[in-house]
C-alpha cells in the first residue's frame, strides 16, 4: 500500500489540516506571518496528523475535536524540529533552509516557543483535560529526552537501551500522543485506546530506526539533508552501534567521536554499507511494526484499521 | 503596605505553590534534576502566582484549581525568562547565573521547552478548557512579542506604541492571564473576571514601566543582572524614549544603537538621572497602577482585594 491508499479513509480531512496549518500564518504581523507561512508551506508526510484521524475513524468520528488535535500534533512536531536544528546548527530540514539558517537561533527559538503555543491552543479545543494532559506530558517526555540527547553527543558508552529510550523519548512518544488522543476523542473503550497507544509506541520506535538506517543509505536529495548527519553530530544510531559492537577498536565511528571531525565519516558510511548491519537493523524495525500490527488485533475491523497495517508495513519498508 | 502584608490572605497557599515548583526537580534523571532544582530554588518575587490566588480569594476559593494554575504561571513565566536569557546571552539574572552562561544555550532551549510542558501539565489540571487556551494564547503573545521585540533590537525608530504593546506582550499578558484564571477558577461572575483580567493588564504595564526604570536607577546588586542591560541589549524603554525625544540629535542612546557599543552607556544613564525623565516615568507607571485600583471597584470588599489595591501602590513606589 503507498500513502494515498493508506490515507484514503481521512484524505478529505488530511486536507483540511493542511489548510488549518497554513492558516497559522494569518496573522497580525507581517514579518512573523512570512515566517509561518515558510515553515507550514512543507509538511512533510503527516504521518502523525493522519494516526489521530486514523485512530479516531473507527468509533466515534467527531472531527470538532479529531481535526484541532491532528493540527496540534504536528505543529508539536514542527516546533520541535525547529528548536532542534537550531541546537545542531542544522541548514537544511526537508530540502529547505532551515530557520535558524535563514534568520538565527534566536528567531528559531522564538518560532518554536510561537508553535507550542499554537499547539496548545488547538489542543484546547479538543476540551478535553485528559488529552490536554498526555499532550504536555509528552512535550516534557520530548524535550527531556533530547536534552539526554543533548548531553550523551559524542558519548560511545551508551547501550542499546539508552538508544531505544532515546528513540521513545524523540518520536515514539509523539506518534503515540497522535494515536492515543486519537481515540480518547473518538470515545473508544478503553482497551482500544490502550492498544493504539502501544500500536504508535512500537510504529514510532520503528519508524526512528528506519529513519536512523536512511541517514546511511539514502541521498542528500532523497533526505532533504547532508547523509550522516547523525554522526556529524555525535548521536549514536543503531547503525553505527552495531558497527561498533562489531568492529572492535580500529573504528571509524570511534574516531569521529574522539577527534569531533568528520574526516572519517565516508569510511564509516562505507564500512556500515559493506556489512550486514542494514538488513539486520531493518529486521530490528520489522519487528516493532509487527508488534503494532498485533496491537491492533483486538481494534474493530474497519477501512481505518486496515490502513493503520498498511502504515506499519509502509514504515518497515521504506528506503529497500 | 509591604510585600508580607500584601501576600498575607494567601500566603500559606503560596508557599505551597514554592513547594510545589520546588518538587519538580524530583524526577528521574539526575542531571536534569539538577539544572531544574537550581531554576526553582531562587524564584523571586511570585507576584504571578500571588495575583491567581488573591484574584480567585474573593470567590470559590478552590485549590485543587487555583495551586495548579499558580504553578503553571510562575512556570511559564520561568521559561520565559530562560529563553530570553539564551536569546539576550544574558550572564546574570535574580543574582544567579544563567543556565545559558552555565551549560550553554542548547541547554537553555531545551530547558525552557521542559518547562513550558511543565506549565502545560500544571495548567491541565485546572480542567477548565477556557484557562487552558488563555495559557496557551497568552504564550503566543509572549513568544511573538518577543520576536517583535528582538526584531526591533537597536531600531530607533519606535514609538511609544510600539513600546507599550511590546510590554503589554512581554509582561502584561502573563499578569492578565494570572488574574483572569484566578478569577474563572474560582468561578467569579463574569463582570470581575473582566475587572481583574482588566486589573492584571494595567498592573503589568505598570510593573515592566518600574522595572525599565530600576534599568537606569538601580544597583547591579539589587536588580541581580547588570544596570542599563536593556540598552546594552537594545532594547527602547520608555526612559531613553524619553531621552531621545527630549534631547535631539546628539544622543548617548543613538550612539549605542548606531555602533552597538556600550562606551556611551554611563553617558545615557548619567543623563536620564540629571533629568525630570525618572519621575516622568514614575508618573505614567502610577497612572497605571491608578486605573489597576479602579478596575477593583466593582469587586468584592474583601481583604483579598484591599491586597490587590496593595499590590498595585507597592508597584508604584519601587526603587523610590
Amino acid at each position: 500500500m503507498e500513502l494515498s491508499e493508506i490515507y484514503a479513509p481521512v484524505q478529505q480531512d488530511l486536507n483540511r489540516v493542511r489548510d488549518t496549518l497554513r492558516s497559522i500564518s494569518r496573522i497580525e504581523y507581517t514579518w512573523l506571518a512570512e515566517q509561518l507561512s515558510y515553515l507550514v508551506k512543507e509538511t512533510g508526510k503527516g504521518i502523525r496528523p493522519a494516526l489521530t484521524l486514523l485512530s479516531g475513524r473507527s468509533y466515534n468520528y467527531n472531527l470538532d475535536y479529531l481535526l484541532p488535535m491532528a493540527v496540534s500534533v504536528e505543529l508539536m512536531h514542527t516546533a520541535t524540529l525547529v528548536h532542534d536544528d537550531a541546537i545542531d546548527k542544522a541548514l537544511k530540514r526537508r530540502g529547505q533552509a532551515t530557520i535558524n539558517s535563514i534568520w538565527g537561533n534566536e528567531i528559531a527559538v522564538l518560532m518554536g516557543d510561537y508553535l507550542f503555543a499554537k499547539a496548545g491552543e488547538f489542543v484546547a479545543e479538543t476540551q478535553t483535560p485528559r488529552v490536554i494532559k498526555l499532550f504536555s506530558q509528552t512535550l516534557g517526555t520530548i524535550s527531556s529526552g533530547e536534552i539526554n540527547q543533548f548531553r550523551g553527543a559524542f558519548n560511545l558508552n551508551q547501550t542499546r537501551e539508552d538508544y531505544f529510550r532515546r528513540i521513545y523519548g524523540k518520536t515514539a512518544s509523539l506518534f503515540s500522543l497522535a494515536t492515543q488522543s486519537g481515540a480518547i476523542l473518538a470515545q473508544a473503550p478503553e482497551p482500544a485506546v490502550a492498544s493504539l497507544k502501544e500500536y504508535g509506541d512500537n510504529l514510532g520506535i520503528a519508524f526512528q530506526i528506519v529513519d536512523d538506517i536512511l541517514d546511511f543509505t539514502s541521498t542528500e536529495e532523497a533526505l532533504g539533508k547532508p547523509v550522516g548527519s547523525d554522526l556529524t553530530q555525535g548521536t549514536l544510531t543503531l547503525p553505527s552501534m552495531l558497527l561498533i559492537e562489531r568492529y572492535g577498536d580500529d573504528n571509524p565511528v570511534k574516531k569521529i567521536f574522539r577527534t569531533h571531525s568528520q574526516k572519517n565519516l565516508a569510511e564509516a558510511i562505507q564500512m556500515v554499507l559493506n556489512s550486514s548491519i542494514i538488513p539486520d537493523c531493518y529486521k530490528i524495525a520489522s519487528e516493532y511494526c509487527e508488534k503494532a500490527c498485533r496491537n491492533l488485533d483486538s481494534i474493530l475491523d474497519t477501512a481505518s484499521r486496515r490502513a493503520l497495517y498498511g502504515l506499519a508495513e509502509y514504515v518497515s519498508r521504506q528506503g529497500t
